[in-house]
């Protein structure tokens, strides 16, 4: 950021925000941003490919001494891996009790943030409001491999999946495996096993990219000779549709209620309530952004973003649009991440010419 | 025992004996016996029911000065619960790698034994030899529900199941939950769920009593966003017939293998050589069982034990018999686990006959 001549600042959230001015300084922000931080054990490209590549923008402006009419900021977000930390913040959405949250670095998030320069005890100045910015723009690696299979250049991000989390307690009769004869038992294990099939179905059974798991299971008592008397699994349900979310979940309530009856168990589903509603792109951005690519010469195709992003906050407060390249294989979160150079500077290039399209006007407006 | 006046002794493994002379003492004994202690959280039924039986046959042969032809040894055998320690002894089976192990109360088994009288470092002497015993013979209450739901008052135990456990690793592809299409998935837990299915099938689709059953799985990385790379599950099948259990294992294998194919993940089995062998009853006691019974207006059933018992040892050494008495509700190893006075009486009578009978020769030789 330094290197490319922007003004640095970071604020309450400990985002770290280089600005470019603009000509006119009427218009809201244009914003290009992602983040830096990784999980453990993860890979070099998840997050940084935006960042970088939101400075290489700025830096190509410089370089050719073009300035455009809005004004630019590269947002590199704090903490997004822990749960999209500044962009919430950024969105008016932290709560209080994320602040006090502690992490396996037995510091608080508030700690962090202070670490990183911020102010965790301000934090509502991070606070940016709707109108402030005339578009949020995010390159990323796409996580999946759906882009390198397809032998597409760019994915044109429609949304970000919304996701819900519910837990499924299945309960039937804990007996004794040897004297239980097989049409007497209550094997809640059993039912259990229905339903993670029956979870499978109901998403891959609809036309649509629906997705679900289940990614957690217990039996108990769990030993290899009692027969489990209680199950307990999750079920996550992803996708760009919330009434499609709540589709599949009846479906899988309806499979459920007949497998408990079969299989004289009942099945009982909690709301998690750790939900992500879905966040669209704005369709102007996503065909600017198809337009820009295809002026390159480049492939695209239309793609939900399966996994969460910054965008999905700033979707609250702006106009967004998100741009995919290929993850070699679909890995991600991993030493083995890779997007190959060439694939990288695609998506650079689309990025940038996005930039300068929204700076020309062709959002008409930046409310969507 | 006391009150019986038997001639009591506790040997090098902590069985509790308590013998009443016959008059031939050329014969071989015949041995009654069970466990009187439980599982934690157990009931008052499982193990007693058949040493307090057996105290009240001598006690009525002493009551009614009857002497028998053959000493008569009533056992209650030391640590039935945790795997038959005293039984196995008897029968010159019982490793030094099982007198070190310690338990949930901090002591080896080694300590336990002494502590209740026996001489572990001397544990060779507990051992009784083929021949010595004309019959074992043991009543214990069934531990499941199947007298119970047939209104049979007897079970004529046919033999004690041999029970094979596996364990079987599912490996998948783990991956991101929201990134992974439904149709690009390697999902471990899937397939799993599909075994654990498989191996209920593989068991109630054949004729026959055998049972197999999956009372323990793990997904890993058990994360409800991430799809399981790997699935550990345990897989426990039983029979009187050990061909059959091999029988039912090579369907369960038949079937993983399809399912490995079609969800693109391989399925290993370990063996655990956690093994009990099948150990049949004597033919001609089972015979005397039902006779007796009969001739007390009681109705009988032939049935396998599901559960182990001390008995399964003496098989080793001696011809053996089983006297099972209902379970209300099928229920055993639990505070509610019941017999009703009048059903316990039935197995007594029952042993008392077959004591008599034997002793009177109708074994026709103290070999099978």
């Amino acid at each position: 950021m330094e290197a490319a001549r922007l003004e640095i600042r970071i604020d309450a959230a400990g985002n770290l925000i280089g600005r470019r001015e603009g000509t006119d300084r009427k218009l809201p922000t244009i914003v290009v941003g992602s983040h830096t931080d990784s999980v453990p054990h993860g890979g070099n490209y998840d997050g940084d490919v935006g960042v970088m590549g939101a400075i290489e923008v700025a830096q190509q402006l410089r370089d050719a001494h073009v300035r455009l009419r809005h004004s630019l900021e590269i947002v590199d977000f704090t903490d997004e891996e822990g749960g999209l930390v500044g962009s919430r913040a950024m969105a008016g959405e932290l709560s209080a009790a994320t602040l006090d949250l502690v992490n396996a670095s037995d510091r608080s998030v508030r700690d962090g943030i202070r670490a990183l320069g911020g102010n965790p005890d301000d934090i509502a100045h991070a606070r940016r409001n709707t109108g402030d910015f005339a578009a949020y723009l995010e390159l990323h690696i796409e996580q999946g491999g759906t882009l390198e299979r397809t032998r597409t250049n760019i994915g044109v991000v429609e949304g970000i999946v919304g996701i819900h989390w519910w837990e499924a307690t299945v309960t039937g009769v804990a007996n004794h495996a040897g004297t239980t004869p097989m049409d007497q038992r209550h094997d809640a294990l059993l039912a259990a096993s229905e339903l993670v099939l029956a979870v499978n179905t109901a998403a891959a059974g609809l036309p649509g990219r629906q997705v679900a798991t289940v990614g957690r299971i217990r039996a108990e008592p769990g030993a290899p000779n009692v027969i489990p008397g209680k199950a307990v699994l999750s079920v996550e349900v992803r996708d760009l549709d919330a009434a499609r979310i709540a589709a599949v979940f009846e479906q899988i309530q309806a499979h459920a209620a007949e497998i408990a009856r079969v299989r004289g168990t009942t099945i009982e589903f909690r709301d998690l309530e750790a939900t992500a509603v879905p966040a669209l792109t704005d369709p102007r951005i996503q065909r600017i952004i198809a337009d820009e690519a295809h002026g390159l010469r480049l492939t695209t195709m239309a793609m939900p973003s399966g996994a969460g992003h910054d965008a999905q906050d700033m979707a609250r407060i702006a106009p967004i649009g998100m741009i995919f390249v290929p993850s070699a294989g679909g890995v991600s979160h991993s030493p083995h991440e890779y997007t190959a150079p060439a694939d990288i500077a695609n998506g650079v290039n689309v990025l940038m010419r996005a930039v300068v399209a929204i700076d020309a006007g062709e959002l008409k407006g930046a409310s969507r």
